[in-house]
């Protein structure tokens, strides 16, 4: 398999992260966000869309939206399992992936970080805090939600699921903008478990061949 | 099964036409968002995050975020399936609904637009035209997926699946904000396949309970 991908990029950091958990080796192909790669001709006959990251299977099958392919991941490579096997567990685990995914991450990527400059003049303190807001808001719900669910050593349970997958790069997303995450018990305790695993290790941004320190 | 949702709200659209697919009956409990019961206690007292829609499963299980709760319905309720049974094929169609749940309409809820105008006081027109800004270039990289893909009555094939519940509704919030959906065939002719079947009919805004008209 490849993934296309850029070091700094959430949503490829997350399918680093699964691919990492299942063992899985990969050709790592860097597109550079910062230098426009994945808007350049090269980048455009892989993704249609030109978003980051693509996963090209070993049939030559082009994957996009990183929950998509960790989906995709566990189903055709089910051990370890990353998500619980019983329905409504499930349904407990993508909830709090997507709360970072649909709730959190879109609002701080770069092309709307771009558009809040560019098009909306937004002043760079004003914009930082936009960022931190949405970080430091979407975490709190984030909270509430681990605290209604059983505890455990991981987001759910005692195994990492796509939820650490997702909550592991928006703190390393958090830490650059200095978000306080501060108050935020259940969730910082799921990010140090990880970060205490191999796999979140590899796979994150100062790990990465592409990472430019 | 309960259903906690406002008829305006994309993603409690989302869930009403995966239930009216799947042909299960279910409560109505409307949560009126403009008006702020989302943030009562009330509703506190049901979901943790204070978002909508919120599913009550009759095990008494509350179910937030709109993919993962139809994800849910489609695995405890196989039929009609709103995903494929092909691995791959099934990542195309999630990364559709992800095109939209990810990367258009977290733009553009009702919280995000409310920060544009009273913390960055950003005017009414530019408002709308980030609103039209996000809904026009992601449904242009939606139509590009589309266009990669094999050709069928609906987003993906010839029955309606995941990608079609994320599609119309998001086709319906942009009618609002009159986006210009020219030049997009592909995306338009499954929507309109879409609106000509009665689930779609039955979940849409106007025959809801709460609608005001």
């Amino acid at each position: 398999m490849k993934l296309y991908n850029y070091f700094r990029s959430s949503a490829s950091f997350r399918v680093r992260i699964a691919l990492e958990l299942k063992g899985l080796p990969y050709d790592y192909v860097p597109v550079h966000l910062v230098k426009g790669e994945h808007k350049q001709d090269k980048y455009a006959a892989v993704s249609t869309s030109g978003l980051v990251p693509t996963l090209e299977t070993d049939g030559g099958e082009r994957l996009g939206q990183s929950l998509a392919i960790i989906e995709y991941l566990d189903e055709t490579h089910p051990q370890p399992p990353l998500l619980p096997s019983e329905a409504t567990e499930r349904a407990h685990v993508r909830a709090l992936a997507q709360l970072i995914a649909c709730e959190i991450h879109p609002l701080n990527n770069l092309r709307v970080l771009k558009y809040l400059v560019h098009e909306l003049k937004v002043e760079e303190e004003a914009k930082n805090t936009w960022y931190r807001h949405w970080v430091r808001s979407g975490l709190e719900l984030f909270e509430r939600e681990l605290t209604r669910l059983p505890s455990g050593t991981y987001c759910f349970g005692d195994t990492p699921t796509l939820a650490d997958c997702c909550l592991v790069p928006q703190i390393f997303n958090g830490q650059r903008f200095k978000v306080d995450f501060s108050g935020l018990p259940r969730t910082m305790a799921a990010f140090d478990a990880c970060m205490g695993l191999d796999a979140f290790q590899k796979a994150q941004p100062s790990n990465c061949p592409d990472n430019e320190g």
